[in-house]
């Protein structure tokens, strides 16, 4: 069984009208809803809980973490970004999605701003697949179409992918990448574009393969201790 | 002074009347008359040319080749071909222009297949910078609106590139990766997409603009012995 | 069940009596013997056989292919080296095994020329794990030590790892990248280092749970269709 | 002209004989006096300056910055850290010494722990050249032997290098990615492991050489904005 738990901040869908249609009981309840299975279990937590609900115990318990923040960033304190960020290098899988690209924990991982462009009105996404047989594509057509999705732009400052899954095109011109894989510590990170609040993307069939897909990649097959930084003593010498 | 050498298989030039319009001389011609300067200078070659102009003597004295060929990949000659694969190896910069992702020197150099899917419906193309600050995007804008592309679209069999530097969008909804760079041996390899036959792509200043820079980076600082497979003697021992 | 094939010239183990004390069937009776196990069942092919034994049908059957090979590349046919790439880009797993970084297949996938430099003293080696929570690192302490091998030795003629997963340090003060990850079209690609003919590396624990750990991680998880290269009609645009 | 600033902590060679004896003025001033020449000038800063001596204006005025630190990391404050951080996304080059991998700026630049294992007994090291076209190699020979240099070892929790140019090799048997090169935002990063500070290590030749050319690698050849996020209007439509 992988144990995901899902962050939200869950800000936006109780204050804007058309995000509070597409998700009436936020963001995270609609990833639980599609996405637990027979093998994987969802809890959710939001920023009105305690630490986040991010407290040692839950990450502790965590196989991939999963989180959704928009507009309310700032409001996560320091200190839970930092214990997600140790998390994910001992061994946490994480995806990031959408306006993640901004959260801290993000930041913390990637050492870079996380910056890009964007503009919303609307428009129609082609997603487009890079790596077909990546895991994370699997059972996906050569693209995916997102009827609407807020658009994403380059440049996204972003060290290279260790993998590149993913290329986003929208109506309007632009291109993005939009499904981005890289190892930090002993922990995977995916980053997934879309999602934006007012558009039903997470109830896309094609969108919740590709999330389903993207749990199991991160899941950490297997635990080692953290990358920790032992002195060895001269009689320790390797030969 | 960057001496660069231009091959061109020079055939639909002469059969495709809007090939001809485009480029008169060939592409070869237009390629040297709007890349040499006060730091360039430009030789070409063609499929008319004994062993394709490409002898040890030309690939000796040349800092960066510079290849376009499309219909006639297989009439390069697997020697020809194998002699360009060393030079690199050995340093020579190479720049592979649009339909050359299926040249034998490519598809040697990347160990894939090079291919992609492609229409021909004289679609826009912008052409986004995902690097700012690499050498090949010097000068360039967020973007580059070309009026009149081939479509070339994921995916791209291609090993992850080292360094991703432009993502084209396609008025047609289709995206691809459209300017890579990698390093193979000691040379360094630069992929560009833009530059179909019928449309005056080499003619565009922003293009022009980072052709020269391809070059600039692509151009070996030093060279060093190739990387040669010396036995060593046990007195060599390294302590 | 993983099908393995593993591939050997089977040359010194009947010519050079310090190979055939250790393995008196070949190393590819060796290689079976020890990987064999209730996941992985293993089919052994040497020149001997007609086309290698890498005919169409023995490739489309197999999930990793292991290559051993030293001193007889030149005799594996083009034709054969040829099947065998293009079986990778396809989606089938290969792992290259020692002196294999000469073999066509290796250099073939690689697009350079597999140079290194070696020795052939029989110095302990050290094999460091570079990135501990890798698959294929599974099970291995922070180094294996092997008692004797042949030195291999940078500069390794190689595109940048994806991954690295172990470098070599031997007894002598040389260096080497001893076990390195890439992707070509659909399929996996290892290399690694140790197993010189005259020294019972394959017989060493670690060793075999290495091998073992590195063909679960190349097979495929799933097949998707070769990367071609359709041409898409307009009706077919994306948007 | 490149403007260098080196940033030592300044704690070691005041209070152990050893390091004093070495570096009798510091290591900052050890390095300003071996790098300085035509084309670079060097200034210097210690944790003793105000800010560490990084204020905006000399972060500014900095083409590459050096770091050397080891026991006093945490006296930098996060500000001037943060400070440090965001001027190499916004493209000045960065020098990470020795026991700089534990440093506060590199840890923000890489997202891991920078973590590794260490010895301490004066054992020689061989400090292989893994890419002999790379700039930073120019001019060095197979591996340059260092006398006495403290043991750094595998696994080091780094994100995979963009470019490996050095492998380490000690005396001990153990190894370790001595240089390694990363991009961040639009700024260079290199990480360099040897220089413990009771070692003359930056008075050999060979190790200067390097230094020199890690300078000219790392300086930005050019400047462009900071990537910033702008939002896009409707009108500004890349259509």
């Amino acid at each position: 069984m992988i144990r995901v738990t899902v962050f939200n901040e869950f800000v936006s869908e109780r204050e804007n009208a058309e995000a509070t249609k597409v998700h009436p009981q936020g963001i995270h309840a609609t990833l639980k809803e599609v996405l637990e299975d027979s093998e994987v279990t969802v809890q959710t937590v939001t920023l009105d809980d305690e630490q986040c609900g991010l407290t040692d115990e839950v990450l502790k318990n965590t196989d991939v973490l999963m989180w959704w923040g928009h507009i309310a960033h700032h409001k996560v304190p320091d200190e839970v970004a930092s214990r997600v960020h140790q998390e994910v290098l001992k061994g946490m899988g994480v995806i990031f999605l959408h306006s993640a690209h901004h959260s801290k924990p993000f930041r913390m991982l990637m050492g870079t701003s996380g910056n890009l462009s964007w503009r919303e009105d609307a428009d129609w996404e082609n997603l487009w697949v890079c790596n077909p047989s990546h895991p994370i594509a699997k059972g996906v057509s050569r693209f995916v179409k997102i009827p609407h999705e807020e658009v994403y732009c380059e440049a996204f400052d972003i060290p290279e992918p260790d993998e590149l899954v993913f290329i986003g095109n929208y109506e309007g011109g632009e291109a993005f990448r939009s499904g981005c894989c890289w190892k930090r510590g002993n922990g995977k990170v995916f980053y997934f574009q879309p999602g934006h609040e007012t558009f039903p993307v997470y109830r896309q069939y094609e969108i919740i393969n590709i999330l389903k897909n993207a749990i199991r990649w991160a899941a950490p097959a297997f635990r080692v201790d953290a990358l920790v930084c032992p002195h060895i003593e001269d009689n320790e010498r390797a030969k």
